[in-house]
């Protein structure tokens, strides 16, 4: 590399909005990417290493000069020095926080305090409020104050003796009124979230009202941070991608798919897989129980691709519905009675109507019994797939249990060895066997 | 209902949240959220509507009382009115909208004038700029004046002559500086969007740059509007609720699943659920060329669906995997010789590893033969699965298709065929038939 084609990089960064580079950067294997950095002016640096998630932060710093990182570091808020202390090695994480000014390792300290995946972990302890007594001026004086150290001045918590969490009051709220007005006049009823409760909990209600910060309290009710819209942006992302993941039986990408290695791509599957088959071995099992009645009539194994697949395929779209439901927050665990209700009558209307495409075609095609057969079967299947796809989601939150157990492949799995059953039971009864 | 019963509603919508009571009338169905909303004082109720979606505010129209309608529609932002007006009856939209007041109804205009699913349909025309030539001083005097009625005043563009969009500065910045300090030195470099972008595609950016607002601008370059971060969060979870159904094969449905008809829920099934039927009418075909082999070796069968199901499982981790990687822009279209390579690496190990087990299993349990047949075909199925589902995302984005046609039980069924002829081939191979 030489310093002429730096130089070109720096122009060509240069040019790019900081969006871009960011892109970028995330694209670029963490060796080149540290090149890029040097050539950037410090300002954009910092800007752009602040806007990277917490994996991508760790895997540059050890590309990264000594020099940058700890510069870096010491620039960043409090919350997002927790998140990349949380992706580094415990050397690298120790020798970062002991080399921090003394100031900034007493607020980094107060939320790496709290457990992980709760909110108070996410939260900046580096804010602005104002004592209810305060008049709108004086409250106006205070944001001036803190306006180049707090985390937001959009979002101001109203607190009283002992930081006691009493409202909240928008600048815009404030520079619409009367300077004189006391606070309380003009503070609405406040959003809050108390430290300790799970951050993808607190950060999709935040979300839903949509805020633009919600401060967060101790067990006594006292101030202790604020969240901002971005950390609460970034918090869902996380937990979609690990939801969209299990839903698809896999398990999460912690780095961009390109840069992850495929080894690490085949362990975040692997598991998954050998579950979901040595689960399928029970549909060879079924088979096993059948094979009599199968070898009397072969054309019985024709279906069966396409009788387990509609099953599955009904199973998943109630898991969908019911799973985004739960999501919205339109159906809660209370409610799988009523599910339930729905969801055999939804089942029984879609069986009956495959069921009669499939009586007619299995019909005509073969003959009347095994039209019948495949009828019986598809509306039989049908509803069982509805139900147990509406079930399993309100089952998994009533347990608390990781949604992975009920993903749609495990779905699908089920499914097919209860079709199968019922696929059997229908044929002996209908053919006399 | 009794006026006893109506006060004791109110003073118990009284101690709740603004946030609970939008929850509950979201539950209700719409004659008792319309008396929920009559209890209420004036300012509640209109925060109320407000906070409710669009459909949601559509379905309550008809049973709230006219002069109640009137007031919200009169007192809604030009874009909230938009996305009402889309969910209103032709004959009850044009209604209200010749209600409105002249200018009201100029803006609303303005927004209705950009083609559906636009970020212009999404914008609010009501914005405070500023010019370039300004100081900090005149800017923060701009937006006292329009604190009022701006959609935001956190984050303000900064036009040209003509409003020709140059940049941006939030009101934290402007708060901070030097009152004689001139805009030019204090904007930054503008992330925008053309009013005629794709809403979907433009909140996603927006929300990604982790931006408070985001102003739009016509083709010219022109300031048109700007669209806030809770006016982007609606866009995408709106998306999200619509691609999460279509990963599982159903349309999204537009009210709570609970107060959504049994024979509605039916009517976003029904349609994958029969295409997906149809399609799976190949795999019943594929066995039929296979009849004869699987007359001699029942055995066979038996392992139809726990092959079918591996091959539909690896493909869907996939097409899990890589869509992901696409909607966060770590892959585009571009990289599909890439992603495919990867892919072919990842489902040869994962089948090495089923298919080694699968041998051995096979083997001890029926005999040599078979547990190769069943070696083998896992390899092979897990390889190719693999390969679909990770290309079949790409190609969906490069045709600009809609993802539901690669839904899940799509790329399941796909397997389901190309899996069953690849078995039936290395049987024929093995077993010498």
């Amino acid at each position: 590399l030489t310093s002429e084609t730096v130089r070109q990089a720096g122009t060509a960064a240069a040019l790019l909005g900081e969006g871009d580079v960011v892109d970028l950067v995330e694209r670029l294997p963490p060796a080149r990417a540290a090149l890029l950095f040097r050539v950037l002016p410090k300002d954009r640096a910092l800007a752009v290493f602040e806007s990277l998630d917490a994996g991508h932060q760790a895997d540059l710093i050890s590309a990264l000069r000594e020099a940058d990182v700890i510069d870096f570091f010491e620039q960043m808020d409090p919350d997002d020095r927790v998140s990349l202390l949380d992706e580094l090695p415990a050397v690298v994480a120790d020798r970062l926080l002991s080399g921090l000014e003394a100031g900034e390792r007493t607020l980094t300290g107060v939320v790496l305090g709290y457990p992980r995946g709760s909110i108070g972990r996410r939260m900046s302890p580096e804010l602005v409020s104002v004592p209810r007594a305060a008049t709108v001026e004086q409250a106006l004086a205070n944001v001036r104050a803190h306006v180049l150290d707090a985390e937001t001045i959009y979002t101001i918590p109203v607190v009283d003796h002992g930081r006691l969490l009493v409202g909240v009051v928008g600048l815009r709220r404030l520079l619409a009124s009367d300077p004189q007005t006391p606070i309380e006049d003009v503070m609405r009823p406040v959003e809050s979230a108390v430290v300790t409760e799970d951050a993808e909990r607190a950060a999709r209600r935040f979300l839903d009202r949509k805020l633009l910060g919600m401060p967060i309290v101790d067990h006594e009710d006292r101030l202790v941070g604020i969240v901002t819209v971005d950390d609460a942006l970034v918090i869902v992302e996380e937990a979609d991608s690990e939801d969209a993941a299990r839903q698809g039986g896999t398990e999460a990408l912690r780095r961009p798919y390109l840069s992850t290695a495929v080894t690490r791509l085949v362990r975040t599957r692997i598991v998954w897989l050998l579950v979901l088959a040595v689960s399928a071995i029970l549909t060879v099992q079924v088979l096993e129980i059948f094979e009599a009645t199968l070898d009397q009539v072969v054309v019985l194994a024709l279906f069966i691709p396409l009788l387990t697949g509609t099953g599955g395929n009904t199973g998943n779209q109630a898991a969908t519905t019911v799973t985004r439901a739960l999501a919205l927050g339109d159906v809660t665990s209370r409610d799988i009675g009523r599910v339930l209700f729905r969801e055999v009558r939804v089942g029984a209307l879609l069986g009956l109507v495959l069921g009669s495409l499939g009586f007619l075609i299995a019909g005509v095609v073969y003959d009347l019994q095994i039209g019948i057969v495949i009828g019986l079967t598809l509306l039989a299947v049908c509803t069982m797939a509805a139900v147990v796809g509406g079930a399993m989601p309100i089952i998994a939150q009533t347990l608390r249990a990781d949604p992975a157990v009920f993903s749609n492949p495990f779905i699908s799995t089920f499914c097919d060895a209860t079709g199968l059953v019922i696929y059997f039971l229908i044929a002996r009864a209908v053919l006399g066997l």
